[in-house]
């Protein structure tokens, strides 16, 4: 079997309902920079892997995995694939 | 003029050729989970802005200038507007 890079973007996000100090913060500062319009912020991590495996469907269950056992916190972050794509 | 609400969806990520040590701290740890096949990892962050202004363009632009004043770091981040739409 023939192997392919593969590039994942994935992101990981607060969950909904869950406080986000660091949005928070980044709101406020923005309010006292003078951008009034801003009515939320949510901050979460832009992560991009790129994987040698057989298949793209390889690369995303291997990289859901990847998700679930370190990236992100099972008890208070969502994660989703954002892009799978040959590298 | 009546005002709308836009969500703008930011990737800050460490500008490329210089150092990244978290994405090297979470590539050696998914090969110690025994993910042999990732050959790179990125880190950088996935900012969601809700805004009330004009226009969508008034929102990118207000959304460049967040980025350039705060949100991503001049001398070592490239930031990106991930996309536009109405909140």
């Amino acid at each position: 079997m023939t192997s392919s890079r593969y590039r994942v973007a994935i992101h990981v996000v607060p969950r909904k309902g869950l406080l986000d100090p660091q949005g928070k913060a980044v709101a406020d500062a923005l309010h006292t920079l003078g951008f009034a319009g801003v009515t939320s912020v949510h901050v979460g991590r832009h992560l991009v892997l790129e994987l040698t495996v057989g298949s793209e469907s390889e690369a995303r269950e291997q990289a859901t995995r990847m998700c679930a056992q370190l990236l992100a916190n099972p008890v208070t972050e969502d994660f989703e694939l954002a892009s799978v794509s040959v590298a």
